[in-house]
C-alpha cells in the first residue's frame, strides 16, 4: 500500500517543476521512512529534467542531496531509528554481490538504482528528494551527524562525496599540491575538503571574481584561467588537479600544470568528446582520470569527516516555488554555492 | 682530442642512411669507451631521421638500443671495466639533481641528453648507436648480463624498458589481467615481460596473423581488434591495457575493456590529438595514462630480470647496408619483431 506525499515534478522533458503528489511505498522490513527537511539542487538535476542524458522517466521528481529525520522504520531495521538525522545521496540500491560492491565501490554497481529517474526493484519509478518524504532501504541511508549544519549537509550527499572520494583516492594531504578547477557547487566543497585534508590548495577559476571566497574557504592560491600567465606560471606544479567543470577545457594546457606522476581527475561530463594529446601524458607519466560520486561506506566516512572538521556546503536556502528560477541561476553560475530547498515548502 | 669512427648517418632530413665517419670524444675521467656489437632499429629512429618530431640535427646517427663491450675507461670509472658487456639506451645524461632524477625518474629530467639527435654538454652533437664505437659517462651505461642473448639484448635498452617500466608501475603480476595492444617491436617484448611477471596476458592485435607467435611468447589469449566481437566479449576485463600502437585508436572502445580502477597506458605518439569521452573514465574511475622509457636504475633492474627469466627481443639480424630497406619494412610492420644491426658491418 502506498502513501501519497507532496513533491515537485517535471511532468515531461524540459517542463518546469510544479507541485504534485507522488506515491511512496509502504515501509518494508528493511526500509526507513524519512521526513525530508532539506534537498539540494544539483546541476545534474537540470540535465535530467531537460532530458539531456539518457531518456528520462516522467513525471520526474529530481533530488539526490537529501537530509531529514527518520519517522518510521521496518521491523528488520538495525542501522537507524526514529528520530535519527539521516541522508540519502545519489543511489538507493546496489547489489552487494558484484566486484564493485565487494570492493566498496558500490557507486559503480551495474545493478544499482539511482535515487530518481530510475526504476525501483518492484518496478515502480524512483522519485527523488524534491518531496516531503521518502522511503528507502536502510543500507543506503547515511547517518548525518548532529554537529553538521542541517541544510548545508544536504549538498554533501552528492557534491561532498564527489570531491571527497577522488581527493582521498589520489592522496590529497600534507605535502601535496592540489588544484581545484571551477569554484561552483562542487568546487567550493572541494576547496574546503582538500584544505581540511592538509593539502596546499589552488583554485583555478575562469576569473578572480570568487577569489575572496576561495581564500576564505581554505584555498592557499587563486588564479584565473582566463589569464594565459596562469598556465605559464604554474607549469609542473600540481600533484593532483580535480576538474569540476563540465565545459570542454583545453586538457593539454591543464595537463602541463601537473608534476611527474600527477593526475588530472575529471568529475563533470562535457556533452562532446574531448581532445587530448597523448604526448601530454607520456612526457611525465601523467594520468587523465575520472571519478563518480563515492560508495555508501565512503559517503559515511565523508560525513563524519565533515562533522569533525566543521565542513558543510555554502548555500542559499529557497522555497520550492523558486526552483525554476534557481535552475536558471545555476545555469548562469549565479549561486554561492548551492541552492538548498526547504522541504516544508513542497 | 676526438677519434674518427665508422657510422651510418642521414646527411639531411629524410636522406637515406649512408656510411660515414664521425668524431667520438676522448675518454674522460668518468667515461667508458664501448666497442659496439649490436644496435637495434627503433621506430623512433625513422621518425627522427625523417624529421617528423622536433627539428633534427644533421648529419644524424640514430640508434639508442646499443650493446657492446668496454674497451677503455677513464681513471675515475668505478662501475664498469674493460671487457664488461654493457649497453646504452635512450639517454646519456641526466642532471641528478632535479625532482625527477631524485625520484629515480631520470628519464623525465628536463636537462637530460638523448643518445642522439641532441647536444652533449660540451656542445658537440650526440651521435647514436649506428656506429662502431661510442663514448659515454659510466653512470648512463648499463651492465648487460652475460646470460642474455647478445643481439637480442639490444632492443631491451629501449623497447624492453619502455614496456617493463609501466608494467611494474601499474602492478602487472599474479591475479592481474593485462592487455598488450599491438604486437610489434614493443608489444612482443611486453608479452614476454608481462607473462614473466605472472600476469594473465592478452594480445589485442589488428588481425590474428601473429596469434601463434603471441601464444608462444607467453600470451594466454589473442584477439583481433578488427573483429567487433572482441570489444563486446572483453568488456570490463582488464586491469591494465598497455597500448604500444602509435596510430590513432578509438580510445573509448579500449577504455570499455577496463575494469573499475583500470588504467590504459599509452607508449606511442600519434601525430594528431586523440579524442576521448571523459564519461569513459568517470564511469569506473578509470585512467588514461602515458609512460616514456624508464630510468637508469630501472633499466638495470629490467636487464637483470630479463637475464634471470631468459628474456630477450626476437630479432632479425641485418648488416648496415640493409638499414634503409629495414626502415621500409618497419613501416610496413614487416619484421618479427625487431631489426638488429651487426656493428661489424658499419
Amino acid at each position: 500500500m502506498t502513501t501519497e506525499v507532496r513533491a515537485y515534478a517535471a511532468s515531461s522533458a524540459g517542463a518546469p517543476l510544479a507541485p504534485t503528489t507522488i506515491p511512496r511505498r509502504a515501509v518494508g522490513e528493511h526500509d526507513v521512512l524519512i521526513e525530508i527537511r532539506y534537498s539540494g539542487i544539483c546541476h545534474s538535476d537540470i540535465h535530467q529534467v531537460r532530458d539531456e542524458w539518457r531518456p528520462g522517466n516522467y513525471p520526474m521528481v529530481p533530488g539526490h542531496e537529501i537530509v531529514g529525520v527518520v519517522t518510521g522504520a521496518g521491523a528488520g531495521v538495525t542501522r537507524h531509528k526514529v528520530g535519527d538525522r539521516v541522508g540519502i545521496g545519489c543511489f538507493v540500491f546496489a547489489c552487494g554481490e558484484c566486484d564493485a560492491c565487494k570492493a566498496g565501490l558500490d557507486q559503480y554497481c551495474r545493478k544499482g538504482t539511482a535515487t530518481y529517474n530510475d526504476t525501483e526493484a518492484d518496478g515502480s519509478p524512483a522519485y527523488g528528494g524534491y518531496s516531503t518524504h521518502i522511503v528507502a532501504n536502510e543500507d543506503f541511508v547515511l547517518k548525518v551527524p548532529e554537529s553538521i549544519d542541517y541544510a548545508g549537509a544536504a549538498p554533501l550527499l552528492c557534491a561532498g562525496i564527489t570531491l571527497y572520494s577522488p581527493l582521498r583516492h589520489w592522496g590529497a594531504g600534507p605535502g601535496k599540491k592540489v588544484a581545484i578547477v571551477g569554484m561552483g557547487g562542487l568546487g567550493h566543497v572541494g576547496v574546503k575538503l582538500a584544505h581540511a585534508m592538509g593539502a596546499e590548495v589552488t583554485v583555478l577559476s575562469q576569473t578572480l571574481s570568487k577569489k575572496e571566497d576561495g581564500l576564505r574557504l581554505g584555498a592557499d592560491h587563486f588564479h584565473a584561467t582566463s589569464d594565459p600567465e596562469t598556465f605559464r606560471r604554474l607549469t609542473g606544479r600540481f600533484d593532483l588537479i580535480v576538474n569540476t567543470v563540465s565545459a570542454d577545457l583545453d586538457l593539454d594546457a591543464f595537463l602541463r600544470l601537473l608534476r611527474i606522476d600527477g593526475t588530472m581527475v575529471n568529475l563533470g561530463l562535457p556533452s562532446e568528446a574531448s581532445s587530448v594529446r597523448l604526448s601530454s601524458l607520456i612526457g611525465g607519466r601523467k594520468s587523465l582520470a575520472g571519478s563518480m560520486i563515492g560508495g555508501i561506506a565512503e559517503t559515511q566516512e565523508m560525513l563524519d569527516f565533515c562533522a569533525e572538521r566543521g565542513i558543510a556546503a555554502e548555500y542559499e536556502l529557497i522555497r520550492a516555488e523558486a526552483i525554476n528560477e534557481a535552475y536558471e541561476r545555476v545555469l548562469a553560475s549565479d549561486v554561492r554555492y548551492r541552492f538548498v530547498i526547504d522541504a516544508e515548502s513542497f
